[in-house]
């Protein structure tokens, strides 16, 4: 099968998605978008016997450098920044170098950063090697690192040159990763395209065996939805609040359970089918289509209950520090129906307690 | 008198800057422009005993926190950055608080550039107290911290939502201080305003004993010509590098005799004449228009030749370790004619020597 490209239309600053299996084989691919001579491909150690060499391949000729991060969200700091820093002023790269991202969400998070500081923004690409990380870091253009006291506190928005999502990449991925990626794919169909989301209902087995056909249709119509989203919303003043569907809930999940002991995308699958059904409570969503959510997310073989140790006290507390919070106010993202989100912090006051009850979390 | 305001226009992030004595004093001038609640000041134990009161009195009833930053280029570095960062999530800082930079050229640069990250950017307020800040800093939106191995290695474009110029701050500015801001106000007149560098050389006097009208104008009309620059080229690709007149000799000085041992204007004030020189060399401007620069320079009380300690091979080293050198040739901004200046590596081969002969530099 061919390759499908995506055009993020950003003015000055559009780029293209290139999606399907092979392409960090393909000399065609990652070459035309380095302008420089001199390249930085920031990665980690999980990451880089797998692909490093194949991407090192595909640069030949180029002056190659080459950062190498721990794998894990807890070095996703400054100290890890200054690491790449320190090899960038190193190896004397100069304003026109790039910085290319071989990994991850945290790779990608923390190489983008680095790519928008050094010497005020040299050219950046994106190479995701997680499902996740395809449909989410790689539009958007948030590029961040965590302080002691905060996730992503610090960070820029900066967007890449071109991103080249591999589906080949995914054949490694452990199959829990895999599912959180697919939590976000499904948020992309409740927030804004019923369509996609009844597509899902039929073909998310396809995606757990990892079809890549599915997996570049999924990757592509996720980004697509993503993209638009974005373009009418760059710095995150309105609209784009609605890509937090379930992140208020599944930060507070992440949060209570400790960070690193559910992936990002199983805490925001529960975080969903608990916003569809405080939906509900507000007298929107249907109670059929509550189940096609809750079905969606169980056929993906994605939780759909908190761990029975968290308390709910703990949850409103961290849902309370979230960053979405105005004001002391919690405003969710709920469902108007499937393919229909929106913003509000005007749904009846016993509704979190009766949707915590009903996920059978309690004080 | 009364205060001038200066619209600095680059569509939505368009800010005014305001410019006089007596600014810091009235109340309708800083409060309009902070949205939210939170006030983060970022300033350093020099210029705190003097302008910080008068800062808060007139932020009275907003929640005000302060950053104390030690004095001096040595601290603009990340770990000064991160203490910035620490104290705007210890005091709980959302994305609707105000970074207020109270100080010089390195209070601006780093708060700035935390601002730029922090949340991935919030609204930053400078009010620059030095002349040099006040004319180069005010416009641009160039941030950045130090990197041990280089200069603003670390940064991001990111614009203010205000400029407040008082220029009663500057009775409190020692003299050599003055005189290295003086030395960028040249410069704007000799690279786009003829008109203005005619005013400067029958009123340069009048800005060495700080009389309030003659700084007014010679910051509006500075920062002005600096506006028009940057509105043409923000991300600094073209035009803007004639700002960088006498900056590449200039950056070799500093470096040369030790940075702090020269204020970076006055480094800038020989750099300028030796740039003038080679124009001159280069069969561009006359030797009666070089005299008029000297001259000027001279009326200034700036330095008219580097230090006699330092070597010509060691200044040529540092020349071609500029940021501006692109693919190992040092491209120079040069004078056609007083008030008109271009970027240029087409001079004659022996022209950088027989300048830096002429300023009695030698090997």
């Amino acid at each position: 099968m061919t390759a499908l490209t995506l055009h993020v239309e950003l003015g000055a600053r559009s780029y293209p998605i290139h999606i399907g299996p092979g392409l960090l084989q393909r000399k065609d691919m990652l070459r035309p978008h380095i302008a420089g001579r001199q390249v930085m491909i920031v990665t980690n150690e999980t990451v880089a016997p797998l692909y490093l060499e194949t991407v090192k391949e595909a640069l030949i000729g180029l002056d190659i450098h080459v950062t190498m991060l721990p794998d894990g969200e807890r070095y996703k700091n400054m100290a890890t920044l200054e690491t790449i820093f320190d090899n960038l002023m190193a190896a004397s790269c100069d304003r026109e170098t790039t910085v290319l991202a071989l990994g991850g969400g945290v790779v990608g998070d923390i190489a983008g950063f680095a790519a928008a500081c050094y010497q005020r923004g040299v050219p950046y690409i994106q190479i995701p090697t997680t499902l996740l990380a395809q449909v989410d870091s790689s539009v958007g253009g948030k590029t961040a690192v965590n302080h002691p006291r905060g996730k992503n506190m610090i960070g820029a928005f900066y967007q890449p040159r071109a991103v080249i999502a591999d589906t080949d990449t995914l054949s490694t991925l452990a199959d829990r990763e895999l599912r959180a990626g697919i939590a976000e794919v499904i948020k992309y169909g409740l927030i804004r395209d019923p369509e996609f989301l009844a597509w899902l209902e039929r073909h998310v087995t396809r995606l757990l065996v990892r079809d890549h056909e599915a997996l570049t249709f999924a990757i592509n119509r996720s980004c697509q939805a993503k993209a638009e989203v974005v373009a009418a919303d760059e710095h995150e003043r309105g609209e784009r609040a609605l890509l937090n569907l379930g992140h208020t809930f599944g930060h507070a999940i992440e949060a209570a359970v400790g960070y690193g002991n559910w992936l990002h995308g199983e805490a925001v699958a529960v975080g969903m089918l608990m916003a569809a059904f405080l939906s509900q409570l507000a007298g929107h969503l249907t109670k059929s289509d509550y189940q096609r959510v809750f079905d969606l997310v169980k056929q993906s073989e994605l939780p759909t209950h908190p761990p029975p140790e968290i308390r709910g006290d703990q949850l409103k507390q961290y849902m309370q520090a979230d960053k979405k919070v105005v004001a002391g106010k919690i405003r969710l993202v709920l469902l108007e129906s499937i393919g229909q989100a929106y913003v509000t912090d005007d749904y009846p006051p016993t509704a979190v307690d009766e949707t915590l009850r009903h996920f059978k979390v309690f004080d």
